[in-house]
């Protein structure tokens, strides 16, 4: 028996017993009105001092804050009530008396302050909403790989180089030795596409930026999916069914998460494949045209991605990048060997990039070029190599970031809501 | 179109195109046999010197382990291939002509050799299977907690603080302060319950032990349930219908890995709920009659971990363990203040802890004298004192080990086949 089953109205007139928290009281005539928290929703229930005993009303009107309580009565369908139902208490049994002064009591708080007793933060009813809409962001991520048949392979965490560059790795000592935390699992499901075909890592990945902006944190997750006998076309294609798939099922599943938020769902309607796209040359000239600050050549900025994502109302590609400005291991453009097969998904209404991903190189003698280009400590990339030299196959990938994901379905202003215990540059407490 | 759908016996008579690698191959008279991997499983086809051009023939003689192609060819059944179905080769398209020397050419590889090359050791059909049997069981994890109301609360892996002391934790240089990588997500679980009601977190864990043995690794996965208003009793049976339904899942969607491990699986259907059970003190006593060293009040060691499992056809709980050998957050038994209501789960047929698990404090006094006791700065654990100050509530929760869950399941004598890239104190390559 759960508030979410009577708000479902599944439980209406029957007798429950709710396990929960006391969320807010206040008492009118011989009424009290609990508002009730069990994990799965938020009920009213009342209180009402000629049916119940003496000592009953009496513990609920010394009730606190947060209190822990286990109430027994009956579903009642009542329109006053929020969400349509209410619990008419027969018996109420306090399992512990909160202390009187709960520290998030006052409506006003500053973010530092909230972040500091985040251990509490996560009960209050939006914090609840947007963490339940992240966990179905993930299962839905799962789901939607498993049911096309990749196979999940970890990628580990403790790497001994890096992706894309060392500066902004977390370094560790290791036993004598030095380990870094992995930025990305792509180079490790690239292996193990030539076991499975198709694959995907799912964790947490790290970057010591130091930018503190409210898209960055130092710990984030990242679901990267890969593919054998791939290309760009057909990766871009998965993408938009993936994103389509995870809006779908969190407007179908989180309904009253997303009311809890208030969140205008009209634009998150649309999200529909196929996405729009534009090239990058196309970009930077959008952009100029609009007056920012950008030449041919140099990697898009937030700024810039923002300006791109309002320019439509679906989520957009960014596609073919400079080759300088993307990673080393990206294939170049037939048509046009400047570019890259890359492509960046900027979700729309100013929330820019939550997916990177493009066609590997899978010429060994291109992709030894590119390392040394790049000025890349090749011994350090020979098992990566070993990958084009023992039947290699044209493959493609992407890393979609749970919490970018998350904060643009929610239309959050800050990525911190959008994890447990955020980590970022100025915090590791609690 | 998969080998996986042929060897179903979904495509028999039809005409497929396989995109795959050269496993093996030997010729005899004017027929080729390949076997082909692409990722869902292994397929003999053949290559008739009649039925193709020669040029096709010709390419097919020249081809090396491990190269990449395309076959186009009519599925036929056949008794004497292995797996009863065979492809009779029509086309052939070289995608990429592996180097002639593929380094597990070899029948007989060192294992240090072997995880030298991990990077290719995964292809091997063994290595496949037992990590195709690792997928299953994080999914079977994941479908029975989200089935049954659980929500994702991701726990962070930069903590402030130790769980459980701080002499086995990797210390990472964070802005000028240090962080911590997580042990357990444990005590932020706790905090997600208030919130949520039943919650899970999953995820690496990292501990820097310097044991060299065949069950540790410094990175390995965890998935860790809590539940608010839940006692010790019904912790243990949560465990035991989550670890029969992880076995039951196995033994039915991952036959064919099974039997290509040549896994006996009576024992596993034997995994059934009720597990046996004994207390800590009835081990003691069943070790010391058998002539092992152990006092009561010393923690189990591997070996009488294993002994104890050797006793009992299915997984046995080992309950109540001295307070003083246990961590400092676990219950104690009103009937023997000594013990705590703690259990951890010993895998049959030898293997020992696969699930450390109890029920925790939830008296603010009582946590806050512990924490004296065991020596641990309070001024840490400030946030995880606060669930005892607001809305307290009995609590417990687990954490199941998914390497050594993975290792039981494929009845492997080594850990570190069961992750895709093991990292162990003397290895972080590839």
């Amino acid at each position: 028996m759960s508030v979410s089953d009577i708000l479902d109205g599944k439980l209406n007139e029957n007798e429950v017993e709710i396990k929960g928290w006391l969320v807010t009281k206040r008492s009118s005539g011989g009424v009290q009105f609990l508002v009730v928290r069990d994990g799965t929703g938020f009920i009213q229930a009342t209180i009402h001092k000629d049916e119940v005993s003496p000592k009953v009303f009496q513990e609920a009107e010394e009730l606190t804050q947060e209190s822990s309580i286990i109430i027994k009565g009956v579903v009642k369908e009542d329109k006053r009530a929020p969400g349509g139902y209410e619990v008419r208490v027969k018996d109420l049994q306090v399992v512990h008396l909160a202390e009187r002064e709960y520290p998030l009591a006052k409506k006003e708080h500053g973010i530092d302050f909230l972040m500091n007793f985040r251990q509490l933060w996560i009960r209050s009813p939006r914090q609840t909403a947007i963490l339940r809409i992240r966990a179905e962001v993930v299962k839905a991520c799962r789901d939607f790989l498993d049911g096309r048949g990749f196979v999940l392979t970890d990628a580990p965490i403790f790497t001994p180089s890096a992706v894309e560059g060392t500066t902004t790795l977390f370094e560790v000592p290791y036993f004598g030795d030095k380990a870094f935390l992995t930025q990305s699992g792509q180079l490790y499901v690239e292996a193990t596409i030539a076991a499975f075909g198709k694959v995907y890592c799912f964790g947490p990945t790290f970057r010591a930026e130091k930018s503190k902006t409210p898209r960055h944190l130092t710990e984030f997750w990242m679901v990267e999916p890969e593919m054998a006998f791939c290309g760009f076309e057909d990766n871009l294609k998965l993408q938009e069914e993936m994103v389509a798939y995870i809006v779908k099922t969190v407007l179908e599943k989180r309904q009253r998460e997303l009311e809890t938020l208030k969140r205008d769902i009209t634009p998150l309607k649309k999200v529909e494949p196929p996405f729009e796209r534009i090239s990058y040359t196309e970009a930077v000239e959008m952009l100029q045209k609009a007056g920012q600050q950008i030449e041919w050549g140099e990697d898009l900025g937030a700024p810039h991605e923002k300006f791109i994502s309002l320019q439509f109302e679906k989520p957009v590609f960014i596609h073919r990048y400079p080759t300088k400005a993307k990673a080393f291991y990206m294939q170049p453009d037939p048509q046009d060997p400047k570019v890259v097969l890359c492509a960046d998904l900027m979700a729309p209404e100013g929330y820019g990039e939550i997916i990177g991903g493009s066609q590997r190189i899978h010429d060994l003698k291109l992709l030894e070029q590119r390392i040394e280009e790049f000025g890349l400590p090749k011994k350090a990339y020979e098992w990566y190599l070993d990958l084009r030299r023992y039947g290699s196959v044209p493959h493609s990938g992407f890393g979609l970031g749970i919490e970018r994901t998350v904060m643009w379905i929610c239309k959050l202003k800050h990525i911190r809501e959008t994890i447990p215990f955020p980590r970022t540059i100025t915090r590791i407490y609690p």
